[in-house]
């Protein structure tokens, strides 16, 4: 390992944590390896399938022989996705040299590239004859938008050992920002916030000053209603408040998590700590008031939103796949910054619950909404069908507001530089996957371990040091707050730790191995109660995952709905599975308005449930996180 | 009374039950009676005032002076409502002879006419140099949508006695949508129905049967996917499942609701007895799985639609005001082809505890939507604050999408014509109101009767026969299933009587009097457990009226998410007030993710609770329908 490039998304100038790059730290199998193989081997490929078939692709060549707008095809930021699913290959290179993605890369480079004008501008939407004008939607347009996920992808493929022809537009495309929206020029935000993401990591690889003022200006300037009174008020695009005034996430979901993300960036480059505690406190509002159980965040359909405190309905959540992957962007962001466990316990939750539920085993469909709760069985989609988005009975192969599935690509393939960080005095894991990290540590010492572990589905995590120059260091291992017992042996002792971390600092040999134990043991987990829509209502999580009943796993398929749990009985685990006991209600429906009760049977159940990221893998399902109890 | 008209809005050409026009019922004070008032002396200009003030009226000067498209204003279906205010002033001439009305409907109709083309068409939105063409988009266009309102303020106008020239260009437009929508025509459907009912009503008024049939046609149509597949899929406007086919009414609840109707007109009048049974089916199914305690229909914000069975959030109820209006035009006509009190059961728990919502005191701002739970107070908007449409935590001036107001004012302006019926035998008094009502039954024989009440807010009812020449009749009263006794008492005698109707049957002599007494004891009132967003809690009614508890009625103003209420207590009753015993909670912010109990404390209280129709009336407020359990 240590392969010859930086290979960090997020390289902030300062903060308590230093990331690690994909070139230190590797995923070498297990649940995640799992995945980034399907991710390598199927998603990627199948996005850009996708979007060659549809002609988003074709958007670009359709730009260049002069057919645009007539030619153009699917919504306005499509663009988007292609640069997505690009950072996405990008980081595919670093992780494995996959020639594949390395083309990909390239031949979308050259089929972009010409599409730039001399000025930097470079979409598929505006500016052309018969187009409407540049930046005459910064509501809908999605111009900056499209920019940020480009130079996202730039700063990819620039930290992955290639400084080519694709960074050299970005970086074309960045002065264009800057130029167009500097002082004196367009003194308005975009109506997606993404552009201050990308302008604030260019300046980390370029050293170039102007972007990362660009990205501030950015911030600072939203919420002065610079953007017009939409249907859903300005709230929506978060301008509706200034970013240092806000109480908690507000608005739309991905928009307000890019944008506190993005926020975080400008904070740690600025030293601004008023802005950084101004996101921390509003994190701290979301993650108590308006975040779901399984990590997932903005609970409305309409408008994408977030709701208002404890509005958390479990059958309407949205929970989208992509607030998920924002949220872990930003609790990163964060985790670095401040050091505190909190961040990665999140991220964990979230990772885990969110982003793992929405592809397909094949990597080949998606939920795009994560919903607790679904009433109706799905009908399972032709594999030719584009779904417009939120359906989310069962995974689909593609939607025509197709964020998701991209996002997924970028962050599975870039997964493994959010396992650990270092600090000079050792190195701390966050997130437990069959692993190698490999790192310099203070004065120059190379430090590196092996980790071992079935997680998330077991609780031993093996900690094995490769590389050490016997001088002290301190491995400094996650315990999350979930695990009611845990251990952690060193030479022979083992010793009970509390939730936070655990620091173990020694003169470690090669080969030594410190081996930390997480209590698997499932459990009931109580809701808030003042969340209205769950009341009376029990969960069941096991480690770090959270359980739910599928119908298929009822007797005759029956619907979840008829399910009563009695939390008072110990929840039973044999043969891999976690069985819940209770009952099975039959209802009678009566004419209305006859009041009273309509239950009119009852028969006992001990029934299995099924990690929620496993859901409707096995056809169409109702399905419950959050059960009645009865 | 006994206008020289024919003031019915629905004359079905057969049924069980003869409607009653405003020419024959007569509202004369009490609850109704005051709405009455400030419907005709507030509302209607108000609503004329704001679409002057928008530029709806204008658009049809601007038609005929040349300037469209460049000087249109509003949405693409602000036609309708000039059309929706138009039938409220027509209703007002025949209910109060206003000249102000009058003068209001005559100058509108001297805009509008011009603007009709030779063949028919009359629309400001298409057709015109730099418009879409005509019928270019049945999805959005809302093209014959506008037709049906139009139409039925033009049978209002007929039916109160003015055969003018607004009725000649609603005939013009009843003739150009049969010759253009007709066998070989254009054969699909409009994306709101709408067009049906006014159809089937021109028909009956005109005796013209091709309306009917084109009608007919609609409704056979429909559900055969001649609309695009839009994002919320076809089931939003009806189009995905023939209308004899569909189980529950679903999909935009507006639409679906205005559907049913006309589907019933249609069936009474073709005597199609399959279609009227599928009706009754999707109502008594939608009823007892898809509808609020209120009678609100349509759960979900996001498409204004209904949701699955059970889906009945009280915070995201979107329960539109139109959709209850849509309901009562049903249940209306549903209790006139069949006779059965359920339906008047219905439209009087909409009428009280959605229509009666929305407008304010003064009849000049509305609630759009009627949530169940107001969770933080809304911010009082400026009175010249024009809202997109459902934000609905204080009522609104105006909206962007206007059709509730006028809806309202419609609906108020004709709300005589619901309250009986009359068959061969006698009356039927189905909604009960300070009121007058006299007409000709069997053997051409006059009845008539005075209605002295404080309804709703009191139980005694007393009706006075004030026309009968000595042979026996009957007077039937609907007794409301709610009320837990009920008693009649005649020519000094008293019974007890059962829910459903209680028929007097006996050869009146005028000043005789039936008194009904129904049983106003406030009661606890439990959910259906398969709703999950209400479990574990409970709703107070006192008669036909559904209570809340508004946080203006606790200690310090503090939220009504604080209380707990304990349904084993007696609901008291002092001072006109209704008061439920309970506590309030006092909770405590833990950090994310501690888990336990987050109740600090616990205060006893008894609450005053407030008819629904009236919360928010004393400004911002946070309010609940269904308090929880504890």
């Amino acid at each position: 390992m240590s392969k010859p490039f930086d290979g960090r998304p997020v390289v902030p100038g300062s903060g308590r944590l230093r990331p690690l790059g994909i070139d230190e730290a590797e995923i070498t199998g297990g649940f995640w390896g799992d995945r980034q193989e399907v991710n390598s081997s199927a998603t990627i490929e199948h996005c850009h399938d996708w979007m060659e078939r549809l002609g988003w692709v074709g958007n670009f060549r359709a730009a260049v022989e002069g057919r645009l707008p007539q030619d153009r095809n699917g919504v306005v930021f499509t663009d988007s996705d292609i640069y997505k699913m690009m950072e996405g290959a990008a980081w595919e290179v670093g992780r494995s040299g996959s020639s594949d993605s390395d083309h990909r890369f390239s031949s979308l480079t050259s089929v972009i590239a010409p599409v730039q004008e001399p000025d930097g501008y470079l979409n598929t939407v505006f500016g052309r004859p018969g187009q409407p004008d540049r930046y005459s939607d910064l509501e809908w347009g999605h111009e900056l938008y499209c920019y940020g996920h480009m130079l996202q992808a730039a700063v990819a493929r620039a930290r992955t050992g290639h400084d080519d022809e694709f960074v050299d537009v970005a970086r074309r495309v960045a002065d264009h920002v800057c130029n167009t929206f500097g002082g004196g020029g367009i003194e308005r935000v975009g109506g997606h916030p993404e552009i201050e993401l990308g302008l604030v990591e260019m300046a980390r690889l370029t050293g170039e000053e102007r972007y990362l003022h660009q990205a501030k200006l950015f911030i600072d300037r939203r919420g002065h209603q610079t953007l017009a009174d939409i249907h859903w008020g300005r709230s929506y695009f978060q301008d509706d408040v200034p970013v240092r005034d806000q109480v908690a996430f507000t608005g739309h979901a991905v928009r307000a998590l890019y944008l506190a993300s993005a926020a975080v960036d400008v904070a740690v480059e600025t030293g601004d700590e008023v802005l950084l505690e101004a996101i921390v406190r509003q994190w701290e509002q979301t993650i108590a008031k308006r975040t779901y159980l399984t990590g997932g965040m903005g609970s409305h359909h309409d408008g994408e939103k977030f709701g208002e405190n404890f509005v958390l309905p479990p059958d309407r959540a949205y929970s989208e796949t992509c607030a998920g992957i924002a949220s872990v962007m930003l609790a990163w962001r964060l985790l670095l910054a401040t050091g505190e466990t909190r961040y990665a316990d999140l991220a964990e939750r979230t990772l885990l619950n969110v982003v793992a539920t929405s592809p397909a085993p094949d990597g080949r469909a998606f939920f795009y909404a994560n919903p607790l709760h679904q009433r109706v069985p799905g009908v399972v989609p032709s594999p030719d069908f584009v779904s417009n988005r939120a359906a989310s009975s069962l995974r689909e192969p593609w939607f025509a507001v197709s964020c998701c599935p991209t996002n997924v690509a970028r962050t599975y393939a870039s997964l493994a530089a959010y396992l650990a960080t270092s600090d000079d005095s050792g190195l701390q894991i966050h997130q437990y996957a069959e692993s190698r990290i490999s790192t310099t540590i203070g004065g120059g010492r190379r430090v590196g371990v092996e980790i071992t572990t079935a997680y998330p589905d077991e609780g031993p995590i093996s900690i094995r040091v490769t590389e050490t120059d016997g001088s002290p260091w301190a491995l400094t291992l996650r315990v999350p707050p979930w695990s009611r017992e845990a251990s952690v042996e060193v030479g022979g002792e083992r010793r009970q730790v509390g939730p936070g971390q655990v620091v173990v600092e020694r003169g470690f040999a090669v080969d030594d191995v410190v081996a930390l134990e997480l209590d698997m043991t499932p459990r009931w987990t109580w809701p808030d109660p003042r969340v209205d829509s769950i009341r009376g209502c029990v969960a069941v999580e096991r480690g770090p995952l959270v359980l739910c009943v599928e119908s298929v796993d009822l007797p005759g398929g029956q619907s979840v709905d008829t399910l009563r749990v009695d939390p008072g009985s110990d929840l039973e685990e044999s043969d891999g599975a976690v069985r819940a006991r209770g009952s099975l209600l039959t209802f009678e429906d009566r004419p209305w308005p006859t009041p009273g009760p309509v239950v009119s049977g009852s028969s006992e159940v001990a029934v299995p449930l099924t990690p929620y990221h496993r859901w409707a893998n096995r056809g169409p399902s109702t399905m419950r996180v959050w059960m009645p109890v009865g």
